[in-house]
């Protein structure tokens, strides 16, 4: 099987994120079929919202990133993953500036059904 | 919109691991739609294989992974993703232990078309 060929490279996520200053603005860096990995830095309030279609995943990499649902708050530090299931109203927000990982199926909007003045351009690569 | 509960917990990887003695036996930690996170402790040599109808993600959380792949070899650090494309053969190995989570779609079984001892139960939770 020569004829088999590999193209990506391995992802750094720290080197990622050197790159990245603006916050509450997801960039791509990798795809898995028709799901994205992206990097996002965090701090303050985001706005309440949802995604009618999917649900998405959150892994924190640096920080406390608090989630705040109708019915509780979840808190995760540094190592710790959460998804969020669809159609679920959730706001994110972090005191101290955050390094997080989204995962989710390609096209997905960050401030789902809500938009909005937070609104990022999607699909923008890193 | 009082009506919403969220059951999940967050998942704290590390807890997960201190959980896990087994090597090269997947456990699924979460679900996102019909995505699986799964942690998953190696050391040693894995057998060459491939997954047809999937890319498969690794992102390393301990230690140093390296992909075989039949044109190439792939180093991932603790930090670094790859995704590993669909129908691609590959051999993961590892000198000294790694912590991995893979995210697959649910059902992939870890040695994909090769099967033989190395093949774990699949969707065994942790």
């Amino acid at each position: 099987m020569s004829c088999q060929h590999t193209s990506p490279q391995p992802i750094n996520l720290r080197q990622k994120f050197a790159l990245l200053t603006e916050r509450w603005s997801p960039r791509v860096v990798a795809e898995m079929n028709d799901y994205q990995f992206k990097v996002v830095r965090l701090q303050g309030d985001f706005v309440w919202h949802s995604h009618a279609e999917t649900d998405e995943a959150f892994l924190v990499l640096e920080g406390q990133l608090h989630i705040d649902f109708r019915d509780r708050l979840v808190t995760l530090n540094a190592g710790e993953l959460f998804v969020v299931p669809r159609g679920v109203e959730h706001k994110p927000y972090a005191e101290q500036e955050v390094l997080l990982m989204l995962i989710e199926p390609r096209g997905v909007a960050n401030t789902g059904d809500a938009g909005g003045e937070y609104t990022a351009p999607n699909d923008v690569w890193i």
